[in-house]
């Protein structure tokens, strides 16, 4: 018998009500039932994205989602801003380019933020961009972008701001609308605590006119057929029922948790890993660490990979390796969607065992007492002073 | 209390074992325990596809599968031919259109089928054609298309042929290999008796160098990246595992039963439903029609959208209506997947009496009786000569 525990960055755990509908029998999609709980989603996930504007489903991964974005916005030969921290952003750039976009790139070192300066700089210096994509939670390194100043430098300009919040919705605090971003991109498999296969897209007043006239080529992705079925509550083609089903419980979790109440737990259970990572003696290797994942940087003499090799095999703990250049440096353990205190205190628990097991000077308890000093208080709750929680230096 | 019987071409019933694997909880997909699954998959859907070329795998819906088979293989201004037998087959011109590609059309009338011969002379009129695209079974007027005959036409040209088997597969005969049929496009909510979100093509040797080749924008469905992570028995981006997990089931089940076992049942439930039709005087509307969906043309002062609408409403039973052209003028029974022959009664009960109620000549009971002569009867077992079976002209 092994247990297994889901602490990856994507797909996450799924609440057994959310599954439970899996297993129910399909609904038809042409029909008022299926559109009842379809104009419910829409509503809940425009609550989520906090957001007024028009609120899109497709079936498809995050990716065909930020794919969807390039082929709905831009023509070929375009000019387009990246600003990427990580693997995630760089994905962008390699849509871009298979689209003929011309790519103007800011990229950040691994492990620090966009800086929002940068994006200024470019837009002067380029008034012909017409799109600038980033990324809200960087989870290959563990950072969260600073939208909301990103979006103050691009609201004014012709651009629109294109944001993947794959990753980082449902976790970490994102105001679509407040924040002036025009695009947001997700799916269903993080902070939606669904199964992966649905990718959600928001769309503002500014983003329409470009995907009345972008030229590249779509149909399957085409926003503009979306934008009339959703209107009838319905997607152009057969939605995957099942996922669609399962995430209307998982919204009516989080609405019944409350928005705010989701995101300061997903801030108390960060702020716990984040302490218990430091009281072992580890470094944090993001310098502006999000609340959907901790990013550690590997102690010298271990190996990365081998920490989560064992963890899974041994401990039946799933957690994540550093990718690209990071493998073997970083590793990554998620704290996204249906999780709570004693997520925090397995993964813990199981990291400090591993790492004494593999020889390092790792006194057992020591982390995990870190993270109970701040899992014994509620969410939202001020640190406590206590001089065992280190502060937690660059969080938000 | 009301019993729903879903009996519309997609999504399909799924049997409860395949529904209870999307409730167990979810898998990473980077594991070797996904892995050992995907492979399993890939190897099942090969024996369904009667192939042994490569099958990918992608998270969209059907619609997604035919716009990469576009992508993937065509450059824009290149010349591609459809042979359309009804809307789904339109709806292939309109994706080759989005991607600027030439397209020559020949357009079987509704309810008929493509004539191969007339492939023939647009591939001898016009050797720059480089793809010829057609449908299976097209469930928009319930016909099957002779794939075999137009696999011989195609495969001595250098021209490649590309299948819409997306309501047919696992109901309907179709040997890829055997027929020469270079690209196959399916999805999960059918014969694979699995909910929608999944959607797999399978590429002959010649199809490979098109894909190569081919300069229309592609990243999410790009199939060159599918082909070198399908080695590894992983998906380029994160894959609806949960539906995956529940197809490898439903894959088993397929296995069990045995295909032609499958393939038998789907064409005796077919012959079935077309007696019972017939018994009351009722029109089959397709000329050579399929066995996963019976087109019926809707009695004269009949209102066909009503018909539709009181069977759901208060039988609880989902049967179609036309679509297009057809809307209200044809009614459309599947019996695709997990289907057996009280699904073919119950079909027939409820017809007969919502046509009774609304005011049709009908003898409560002889459609059913009908049926039942042949579902006496085991699938594949020579068709009764009782007179009260009809024949079942152009059956096959």
């Amino acid at each position: 018998m092994k247990k297994l525990y889901m602490m990856t960055p994507g797909p996450t755990p799924i609440p057994p009500e959310v599954s439970a509908q899996e297993g129910l029998p399909i609904l038809h999609h042409r029909t008022s039932e299926f559109s009842a709980i379809f104009g419910e989603v829409i509503k809940d996930l425009k609550h989520v994205f906090q957001t007024q504007n028009d609120v899109l489903i497709m079936s498809s991964s995050g990716t065909g989602a930020l794919e969807s974005s390039v082929a709905n916005l831009l023509s070929p030969g375009d000019t387009a801003l990246v600003a990427s921290a990580g693997v995630f952003g760089d994905r962008f750039i390699k849509i871009q380019e298979a689209y003929g976009v011309k790519t103007l790139v800011i990229r950040a070192p691994d492990g620090q933020v966009v800086d929002p300066e940068k994006i200024r700089e470019a837009l002067k210096k380029n008034p012909d961009i017409k799109t600038v994509f980033t990324t809200h939670t960087e989870t290959s390194t563990g950072v969260v972008n600073d939208i909301r100043a990103i979006g103050k430098v691009v609201a004014p300009t012709p651009a629109i701001l294109v944001v993947d919040a794959v990753s980082g919705l449902a976790g970490q605090d994102l105001q679509t609308d407040a924040w002036n971003i025009d695009v947001v991109c997700t799916g269903s498999q993080k902070g939606f605590m669904t199964a992966p296969g649905l990718a959600m897209v928001s769309l503002s007043p500014k983003a329409i006119p470009f995907v009345d006239s972008a030229k590249c080529p779509r149909f399957y992705f085409d926003y503009r057929k979306m934008r009339k079925t959703v209107t009838e509550n319905q997607t152009p083609f057969t939605p995957p029922v099942t996922l669609l089903v399962a995430m209307a419980e998982a919204l009516r979790q989080i609405r019944k948790e409350g928005l705010s109440n989701a995101l300061a737990r997903h801030e108390w259970l960060a702020k716990a890993t984040r302490a218990g990572v430091q009281a072992l003696g580890l470094k944090i290797f993001a310098q502006v660490p999000c609340n959907v994942l901790t990013s550690i940087t590997v102690p010298d003499g271990v190996n990365g990979k081998a920490i989560v090799k064992r963890m899974r095999e041994e401990y039946g703990v799933s957690i994540a390796g550093g990718q690209g250049d990071l493998v073997g440096k970083i590793i990554r353990i998620a704290h996204m969607g249906y999780m709570d205190r004693f997520d925090v205190v397995i993964a813990l628990a199981g990291l400090e065992m591993i790492l004494a097991d593999m020889g390092s000077k790792i006194e057992l308890g020591k982390g995990v007492a870190a993270a109970q000093r701040i899992l014994i208080t509620k969410p939202g709750a001020p640190a406590p002073a206590a001089k065992a929680a280190p502060a937690t230096a660059g969080a938000r």
